[in-house]
Protein backbone atom coordinates (compact mmCIF):
# COMPACT_ATOMS: atom_id res chain seq x y z
CA UNK A 1 0.00 0.00 0.00
CA UNK A 2 1.29 3.73 -0.65
CA UNK A 3 -1.42 6.04 0.61
CA UNK A 4 -3.77 5.78 3.23
CA UNK A 5 -6.84 8.38 3.42
CA UNK A 6 -9.47 8.16 5.75
CA UNK A 7 -12.04 10.19 5.06
CA UNK A 8 -14.34 11.42 8.17
CA UNK A 9 -17.10 13.06 7.50
CA UNK A 10 -18.05 16.00 10.08
CA UNK A 11 -20.48 15.33 13.01
CA UNK A 12 -23.45 16.32 13.55
CA UNK A 13 -23.62 20.40 13.01
CA UNK A 14 -26.75 22.47 14.36
CA UNK A 15 -28.59 21.96 10.94
CA UNK A 16 -28.14 18.51 10.04
CA UNK A 17 -31.62 17.41 11.79
CA UNK A 18 -33.62 19.84 10.64
CA UNK A 19 -32.30 19.11 6.77
CA UNK A 20 -31.08 23.02 5.86
CA UNK A 21 -28.68 23.01 3.44
CA UNK A 22 -25.31 24.56 4.15
CA UNK A 23 -22.81 24.24 1.55
CA UNK A 24 -20.15 27.39 2.39
CA UNK A 25 -22.58 28.43 5.68
CA UNK A 26 -21.24 27.40 8.84
CA UNK A 27 -23.23 26.40 11.64
CA UNK A 28 -21.31 24.86 14.40
CA UNK A 29 -21.48 21.54 15.71
CA UNK A 30 -24.80 19.99 17.99
CA UNK A 31 -24.63 19.07 21.44
CA UNK A 32 -24.84 15.82 19.98
CA UNK A 33 -22.23 16.28 17.51
CA UNK A 34 -18.99 17.51 19.89
CA UNK A 35 -19.72 13.82 21.23
CA UNK A 36 -20.10 12.15 18.15
CA UNK A 37 -16.59 13.80 17.20
CA UNK A 38 -15.21 12.65 20.56
CA UNK A 39 -15.83 9.07 19.42
CA UNK A 40 -14.59 9.11 16.25
CA UNK A 41 -11.49 10.58 17.48
CA UNK A 42 -11.08 7.77 19.43
CA UNK A 43 -12.11 5.23 16.91
CA UNK A 44 -9.47 6.62 14.66
CA UNK A 45 -6.54 6.40 16.68
CA UNK A 46 -5.58 2.47 15.69
CA UNK A 47 -4.90 3.61 12.13
CA UNK A 48 -1.89 5.88 13.57
CA UNK A 49 -2.46 9.03 10.95
CA UNK A 50 0.69 10.33 10.51
CA UNK A 51 -1.31 14.29 9.46
CA UNK A 52 -5.10 15.40 9.75
CA UNK A 53 -6.46 17.76 7.06
CA UNK A 54 -9.73 19.66 7.46
CA UNK A 55 -11.69 21.97 5.69
CA UNK A 56 -11.95 25.64 6.60
CA UNK A 57 -15.45 25.17 8.11
CA UNK A 58 -16.45 25.26 11.73
CA UNK A 59 -18.22 21.88 11.32
CA UNK A 60 -15.52 19.70 10.21
CA UNK A 61 -12.89 22.02 12.02
CA UNK A 62 -14.57 21.70 15.01
CA UNK A 63 -14.67 17.63 14.62
CA UNK A 64 -10.47 17.96 13.33
CA UNK A 65 -9.88 19.23 16.91
CA UNK A 66 -11.40 16.41 19.03
CA UNK A 67 -8.97 14.37 16.24
CA UNK A 68 -6.29 16.74 16.56
CA UNK A 69 -6.29 16.02 20.40
CA UNK A 70 -6.92 12.08 20.48
CA UNK A 71 -3.74 12.08 18.21
CA UNK A 72 -1.66 14.68 18.95
CA UNK A 73 -1.57 16.48 15.59
CA UNK A 74 -1.81 19.60 14.11
CA UNK A 75 -4.54 20.48 11.76
CA UNK A 76 -3.94 21.67 7.73
CA UNK A 77 -6.67 23.88 6.75
CA UNK A 78 -7.32 22.35 2.86
CA UNK A 79 -9.61 24.50 0.78
CA UNK A 80 -9.98 21.32 -1.72
CA UNK A 81 -12.29 19.22 0.65
CA UNK A 82 -14.42 22.04 1.52
CA UNK A 83 -18.25 21.59 0.91
CA UNK A 84 -19.92 22.05 -2.73
CA UNK A 85 -21.05 25.45 -2.83
CA UNK A 86 -25.18 25.14 -2.88
CA UNK A 87 -25.21 28.59 -4.30
CA UNK A 88 -29.02 29.68 -3.94
CA UNK A 89 -29.32 26.64 -2.13
CA UNK A 90 -27.38 27.53 0.90
CA UNK A 91 -29.89 28.12 4.01
CA UNK A 92 -32.98 26.44 2.56
CA UNK A 93 -34.52 23.26 3.73
CA UNK A 94 -35.05 20.12 1.68
CA UNK A 95 -38.79 21.10 1.85
CA UNK A 96 -38.30 24.65 0.30
CA UNK A 97 -36.21 23.17 -2.07
CA UNK A 98 -38.46 21.08 -3.59
CA UNK A 99 -41.08 23.63 -4.08
CA UNK A 100 -38.81 26.32 -5.41
CA UNK A 101 -36.22 24.15 -7.75
CA UNK A 102 -38.54 20.88 -8.60
CA UNK A 103 -36.94 20.33 -11.66
CA UNK A 104 -33.14 20.98 -10.19
CA UNK A 105 -34.08 18.91 -6.79
CA UNK A 106 -34.86 15.97 -9.39
CA UNK A 107 -31.93 16.15 -11.52
CA UNK A 108 -29.65 16.48 -8.18
CA UNK A 109 -30.98 12.98 -7.10
CA UNK A 110 -31.59 11.54 -10.49
CA UNK A 111 -28.63 13.22 -12.39
CA UNK A 112 -26.03 15.10 -10.24
CA UNK A 113 -23.12 14.83 -12.87
CA UNK A 114 -25.29 17.54 -14.41
CA UNK A 115 -26.33 19.78 -11.42
CA UNK A 116 -24.67 23.30 -11.18
CA UNK A 117 -25.87 25.54 -8.46
CA UNK A 118 -27.52 28.83 -9.41
CA UNK A 119 -24.48 31.23 -8.05
CA UNK A 120 -22.84 28.02 -6.94
CA UNK A 121 -20.38 24.76 -8.15
CA UNK A 122 -20.94 22.42 -9.99
CA UNK A 123 -20.61 18.42 -8.66
CA UNK A 124 -17.91 18.71 -11.53
CA UNK A 125 -16.38 21.36 -10.17
CA UNK A 126 -15.72 19.94 -6.42
CA UNK A 127 -14.74 16.44 -8.65
CA UNK A 128 -11.61 18.33 -9.78
CA UNK A 129 -10.91 19.77 -6.39
CA UNK A 130 -10.76 16.31 -4.77
CA UNK A 131 -8.87 14.72 -6.97
CA UNK A 132 -6.38 17.43 -6.86
CA UNK A 133 -6.27 16.77 -3.31
CA UNK A 134 -5.91 12.73 -3.54
CA UNK A 135 -2.95 13.55 -6.19
CA UNK A 136 -1.27 15.91 -3.70
CA UNK A 137 -1.69 13.56 -0.88
CA UNK A 138 0.11 10.96 -2.93
CA UNK A 139 2.98 12.98 -3.70
CA UNK A 140 3.12 13.92 -0.06
CA UNK A 141 2.69 10.74 1.98
CA UNK A 142 4.07 7.64 0.66
CA UNK A 143 3.60 4.67 3.24
CA UNK A 144 1.39 6.87 5.35
CA UNK A 145 -1.85 7.53 6.82
CA UNK A 146 -3.57 10.70 6.56
CA UNK A 147 -7.37 11.42 7.81
CA UNK A 148 -9.17 14.04 5.55
CA UNK A 149 -11.84 15.85 8.03
CA UNK A 150 -14.66 16.46 4.66
CA UNK A 151 -18.45 16.88 4.01
CA UNK A 152 -20.65 14.54 2.12
CA UNK A 153 -20.57 16.11 -1.41
CA UNK A 154 -16.53 16.01 -1.60
CA UNK A 155 -16.25 12.42 0.15
CA UNK A 156 -18.86 10.93 -2.38
CA UNK A 157 -16.63 12.72 -5.12
CA UNK A 158 -13.74 10.98 -3.74
CA UNK A 159 -14.80 7.63 -3.74
CA UNK A 160 -15.37 8.09 -7.26
CA UNK A 161 -12.64 9.89 -7.98
CA UNK A 162 -10.47 7.38 -6.04
CA UNK A 163 -12.25 4.70 -7.88
CA UNK A 164 -12.35 6.40 -11.23
CA UNK A 165 -16.01 5.40 -11.84
CA UNK A 166 -18.29 7.33 -13.75
CA UNK A 167 -19.76 10.94 -12.09
CA UNK A 168 -23.32 9.94 -11.97
CA UNK A 169 -22.61 6.85 -9.20
CA UNK A 170 -22.12 10.08 -6.58
CA UNK A 171 -24.79 8.66 -4.56
CA UNK A 172 -24.14 5.47 -4.63
CA UNK A 173 -22.41 5.04 -1.36
CA UNK A 174 -23.17 5.45 2.07
CA UNK A 175 -22.23 8.51 4.14
CA UNK A 176 -23.20 9.36 7.44
CA UNK A 177 -22.24 12.12 9.93
CA UNK A 178 -19.12 11.36 12.16
CA UNK A 179 -18.74 8.41 10.03
CA UNK A 180 -15.01 6.96 8.75
CA UNK A 181 -14.68 5.37 5.16
CA UNK A 182 -11.13 4.30 4.39
CA UNK A 183 -9.55 4.57 0.52
CA UNK A 184 -5.89 2.78 0.18
CA UNK A 185 -4.01 3.99 -3.19
CA UNK A 186 -1.66 0.77 -3.87
CA UNK A 187 0.61 -0.28 -6.03
CA UNK A 188 -2.08 -1.97 -8.40
CA UNK A 189 -5.30 -0.08 -7.79
CA UNK A 190 -7.20 2.31 -5.35
CA UNK A 191 -9.46 0.02 -3.10
CA UNK A 192 -12.47 1.56 -0.66
CA UNK A 193 -11.57 -0.61 2.09
CA UNK A 194 -13.89 0.47 4.57
CA UNK A 195 -17.22 2.92 4.05
CA UNK A 196 -19.23 4.89 6.37
CA UNK A 197 -18.28 3.34 9.77
CA UNK A 198 -20.23 4.47 12.08
CA UNK A 199 -19.96 1.28 14.75
CA UNK A 200 -18.72 3.39 17.83
CA UNK A 201 -20.85 6.09 17.55
CA UNK A 202 -23.47 3.66 18.96
CA UNK A 203 -26.70 5.63 20.82
CA UNK A 204 -25.77 8.67 19.36
CA UNK A 205 -25.93 7.17 15.67
CA UNK A 206 -28.57 9.52 13.22
CA UNK A 207 -28.95 8.18 9.67
CA UNK A 208 -27.95 10.91 6.98
CA UNK A 209 -31.15 12.60 5.40
CA UNK A 210 -31.76 11.95 1.45
CA UNK A 211 -30.25 14.11 -1.02
CA UNK A 212 -28.20 17.03 1.12
CA UNK B 1 -35.71 1.62 0.65
CA UNK B 2 -36.48 -1.76 -1.12
CA UNK B 3 -34.65 -4.44 -0.49
CA UNK B 4 -31.20 -4.48 1.97
CA UNK B 5 -29.20 -7.36 1.41
CA UNK B 6 -26.06 -7.55 4.28
CA UNK B 7 -23.56 -9.83 2.69
CA UNK B 8 -21.03 -11.69 4.92
CA UNK B 9 -18.20 -13.06 3.79
CA UNK B 10 -17.44 -16.67 5.47
CA UNK B 11 -14.95 -16.73 8.58
CA UNK B 12 -11.36 -17.85 8.32
CA UNK B 13 -11.55 -21.66 6.93
CA UNK B 14 -8.34 -23.62 7.53
CA UNK B 15 -6.98 -22.50 4.21
CA UNK B 16 -7.01 -18.87 4.03
CA UNK B 17 -4.34 -18.38 6.70
CA UNK B 18 -2.10 -20.25 4.27
CA UNK B 19 -3.09 -18.68 1.15
CA UNK B 20 -4.43 -21.71 -0.75
CA UNK B 21 -7.18 -21.41 -3.21
CA UNK B 22 -10.17 -22.78 -2.40
CA UNK B 23 -12.86 -22.31 -5.20
CA UNK B 24 -15.40 -25.43 -4.92
CA UNK B 25 -13.05 -27.24 -2.90
CA UNK B 26 -14.58 -27.60 0.61
CA UNK B 27 -12.08 -26.82 3.74
CA UNK B 28 -13.94 -26.27 7.24
CA UNK B 29 -13.47 -23.01 9.61
CA UNK B 30 -10.55 -22.69 11.82
CA UNK B 31 -11.10 -22.58 15.42
CA UNK B 32 -10.65 -19.12 14.84
CA UNK B 33 -12.86 -19.09 12.38
CA UNK B 34 -15.81 -20.13 14.96
CA UNK B 35 -15.31 -17.60 17.29
CA UNK B 36 -15.29 -15.43 14.06
CA UNK B 37 -18.65 -16.57 13.29
CA UNK B 38 -19.97 -15.69 16.87
CA UNK B 39 -19.26 -12.77 16.71
CA UNK B 40 -20.33 -11.85 13.08
CA UNK B 41 -23.64 -13.96 14.59
CA UNK B 42 -24.47 -11.36 17.41
CA UNK B 43 -23.12 -8.16 15.25
CA UNK B 44 -25.98 -8.96 12.95
CA UNK B 45 -28.63 -8.55 15.31
CA UNK B 46 -29.23 -5.31 15.24
CA UNK B 47 -30.20 -5.41 11.25
CA UNK B 48 -33.14 -7.68 12.06
CA UNK B 49 -32.86 -9.89 9.57
CA UNK B 50 -35.92 -12.09 8.38
CA UNK B 51 -34.02 -14.52 6.09
CA UNK B 52 -30.76 -15.99 5.44
CA UNK B 53 -28.99 -17.53 2.56
CA UNK B 54 -25.56 -19.20 2.27
CA UNK B 55 -23.00 -21.00 -0.32
CA UNK B 56 -23.47 -24.55 0.39
CA UNK B 57 -19.86 -24.83 0.92
CA UNK B 58 -18.79 -25.68 4.85
CA UNK B 59 -17.02 -22.46 5.60
CA UNK B 60 -20.08 -20.46 4.47
CA UNK B 61 -22.53 -23.19 5.80
CA UNK B 62 -20.83 -23.39 9.17
CA UNK B 63 -20.78 -19.67 9.30
CA UNK B 64 -24.59 -19.73 8.58
CA UNK B 65 -25.31 -21.74 11.41
CA UNK B 66 -23.69 -19.29 14.19
CA UNK B 67 -25.99 -16.84 12.29
CA UNK B 68 -29.51 -18.91 12.05
CA UNK B 69 -28.71 -19.65 15.73
CA UNK B 70 -28.42 -16.20 17.01
CA UNK B 71 -31.06 -14.82 14.71
CA UNK B 72 -33.53 -17.91 15.19
CA UNK B 73 -33.98 -18.51 11.49
CA UNK B 74 -33.37 -21.45 9.01
CA UNK B 75 -30.49 -21.21 6.37
CA UNK B 76 -31.46 -21.25 3.19
CA UNK B 77 -29.10 -23.03 0.69
CA UNK B 78 -27.88 -20.82 -2.60
CA UNK B 79 -26.20 -22.01 -5.71
CA UNK B 80 -25.69 -18.93 -6.85
CA UNK B 81 -23.74 -17.20 -4.23
CA UNK B 82 -21.15 -20.14 -3.87
CA UNK B 83 -17.61 -19.24 -4.29
CA UNK B 84 -15.84 -19.27 -8.33
CA UNK B 85 -14.80 -22.06 -9.87
CA UNK B 86 -11.12 -21.77 -9.81
CA UNK B 87 -10.51 -25.17 -11.82
CA UNK B 88 -7.22 -25.88 -11.96
CA UNK B 89 -6.08 -23.27 -9.39
CA UNK B 90 -8.36 -25.20 -6.70
CA UNK B 91 -5.86 -26.20 -3.97
CA UNK B 92 -3.31 -24.20 -4.90
CA UNK B 93 -0.79 -21.85 -3.25
CA UNK B 94 -0.62 -18.21 -4.08
CA UNK B 95 3.32 -19.11 -4.60
CA UNK B 96 2.41 -22.15 -7.39
CA UNK B 97 0.15 -20.62 -8.99
CA UNK B 98 2.83 -17.19 -9.38
CA UNK B 99 5.07 -20.08 -11.03
CA UNK B 100 2.92 -22.13 -12.89
CA UNK B 101 0.50 -19.42 -14.26
CA UNK B 102 2.33 -16.30 -14.23
CA UNK B 103 0.81 -14.48 -16.82
CA UNK B 104 -3.12 -15.30 -15.85
CA UNK B 105 -1.76 -14.47 -12.13
CA UNK B 106 -0.85 -11.05 -12.91
CA UNK B 107 -4.22 -10.77 -15.60
CA UNK B 108 -6.54 -11.95 -12.59
CA UNK B 109 -4.40 -8.85 -10.52
CA UNK B 110 -4.86 -6.28 -13.23
CA UNK B 111 -7.65 -7.57 -15.63
CA UNK B 112 -9.69 -10.22 -13.72
CA UNK B 113 -12.83 -9.69 -16.26
CA UNK B 114 -10.68 -11.37 -18.69
CA UNK B 115 -9.82 -14.04 -17.09
CA UNK B 116 -11.42 -17.96 -17.53
CA UNK B 117 -9.78 -19.88 -14.89
CA UNK B 118 -8.92 -23.70 -16.87
CA UNK B 119 -11.57 -26.25 -16.35
CA UNK B 120 -13.26 -23.84 -14.41
CA UNK B 121 -15.36 -20.89 -14.30
CA UNK B 122 -14.95 -16.59 -15.66
CA UNK B 123 -15.83 -13.75 -13.33
CA UNK B 124 -18.25 -12.93 -15.56
CA UNK B 125 -20.37 -16.23 -15.06
CA UNK B 126 -19.72 -15.38 -11.39
CA UNK B 127 -21.32 -11.71 -12.19
CA UNK B 128 -23.79 -13.74 -14.16
CA UNK B 129 -25.47 -15.52 -11.10
CA UNK B 130 -24.65 -12.90 -8.61
CA UNK B 131 -26.84 -10.44 -10.45
CA UNK B 132 -29.45 -12.88 -11.12
CA UNK B 133 -29.65 -13.43 -7.03
CA UNK B 134 -30.28 -9.75 -6.86
CA UNK B 135 -32.73 -9.71 -8.87
CA UNK B 136 -34.37 -13.06 -7.20
CA UNK B 137 -33.80 -11.10 -3.82
CA UNK B 138 -35.63 -7.90 -5.06
CA UNK B 139 -38.90 -9.85 -6.23
CA UNK B 140 -38.79 -11.95 -3.19
CA UNK B 141 -38.36 -9.68 -0.11
CA UNK B 142 -39.78 -6.61 -0.88
CA UNK B 143 -39.26 -3.78 1.87
CA UNK B 144 -37.19 -6.79 4.04
CA UNK B 145 -33.29 -7.41 5.16
CA UNK B 146 -31.85 -10.34 4.37
CA UNK B 147 -28.34 -11.90 4.82
CA UNK B 148 -26.00 -13.77 2.48
CA UNK B 149 -23.61 -15.99 3.25
CA UNK B 150 -21.13 -15.86 0.32
CA UNK B 151 -17.02 -15.71 -1.13
CA UNK B 152 -14.74 -13.11 -1.85
CA UNK B 153 -15.39 -13.35 -5.61
CA UNK B 154 -18.97 -13.63 -5.34
CA UNK B 155 -19.29 -10.59 -2.80
CA UNK B 156 -17.42 -8.24 -4.99
CA UNK B 157 -19.16 -9.30 -7.81
CA UNK B 158 -22.02 -8.30 -6.12
CA UNK B 159 -20.79 -4.78 -5.53
CA UNK B 160 -20.11 -4.49 -8.95
CA UNK B 161 -23.46 -6.20 -9.97
CA UNK B 162 -25.21 -4.15 -7.44
CA UNK B 163 -24.00 -0.24 -8.41
CA UNK B 164 -23.64 -1.43 -12.17
CA UNK B 165 -20.16 -0.13 -12.47
CA UNK B 166 -17.61 -1.67 -15.02
CA UNK B 167 -16.19 -5.38 -14.14
CA UNK B 168 -13.07 -4.46 -14.23
CA UNK B 169 -13.15 -2.98 -10.67
CA UNK B 170 -14.08 -6.20 -9.25
CA UNK B 171 -11.30 -5.98 -6.58
CA UNK B 172 -11.65 -2.26 -5.92
CA UNK B 173 -13.40 -3.16 -2.39
CA UNK B 174 -12.01 -4.29 0.77
CA UNK B 175 -13.54 -7.93 1.62
CA UNK B 176 -12.10 -9.77 4.71
CA UNK B 177 -12.95 -12.71 6.70
CA UNK B 178 -16.10 -12.67 8.51
CA UNK B 179 -16.95 -8.72 7.31
CA UNK B 180 -20.26 -7.74 6.32
CA UNK B 181 -21.18 -5.12 3.80
CA UNK B 182 -24.96 -3.76 3.38
CA UNK B 183 -26.03 -3.34 -0.76
CA UNK B 184 -29.92 -1.07 -0.17
CA UNK B 185 -31.08 -1.45 -3.41
CA UNK B 186 -33.56 1.66 -2.70
CA UNK B 187 -35.94 3.65 -4.77
CA UNK B 188 -33.90 5.58 -6.89
CA UNK B 189 -30.59 3.32 -7.06
CA UNK B 190 -28.57 0.98 -5.35
CA UNK B 191 -26.55 2.50 -2.23
CA UNK B 192 -23.28 0.64 -1.06
CA UNK B 193 -24.22 1.73 2.56
CA UNK B 194 -21.34 -0.09 4.74
CA UNK B 195 -18.55 -2.23 3.52
CA UNK B 196 -16.30 -5.05 5.55
CA UNK B 197 -16.95 -3.74 8.72
CA UNK B 198 -15.56 -6.14 11.16
CA UNK B 199 -15.01 -4.08 14.11
CA UNK B 200 -16.77 -7.01 16.19
CA UNK B 201 -13.73 -9.19 15.87
CA UNK B 202 -11.70 -7.21 17.37
CA UNK B 203 -8.30 -9.12 18.35
CA UNK B 204 -9.72 -11.93 16.02
CA UNK B 205 -8.93 -9.82 13.18
CA UNK B 206 -6.98 -10.81 10.49
CA UNK B 207 -6.53 -9.05 7.03
CA UNK B 208 -7.15 -11.16 3.89
CA UNK B 209 -4.17 -12.16 1.81
CA UNK B 210 -4.08 -10.47 -1.81
CA UNK B 211 -5.32 -12.48 -5.09
CA UNK B 212 -7.25 -15.13 -3.24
Amino acid sequence: MVVRIIYTRHAESLWNPIGRYQGRLDPELSERGHKQAERLAKALKKYNPVAIYSSPLKRTYMTAEYISKELNLPININEDIIEIDHGDWSGMLVKEVREKYPDMFHDWLYHPETVKFPNGESLHDVYERVKKFQEDMLKKHDGQTIVAVSHTVPIRASFVSGLNIPLEKFWSFGCDNASYSILDFDHIRPILYKLNNTYFLEELFVPALDAL
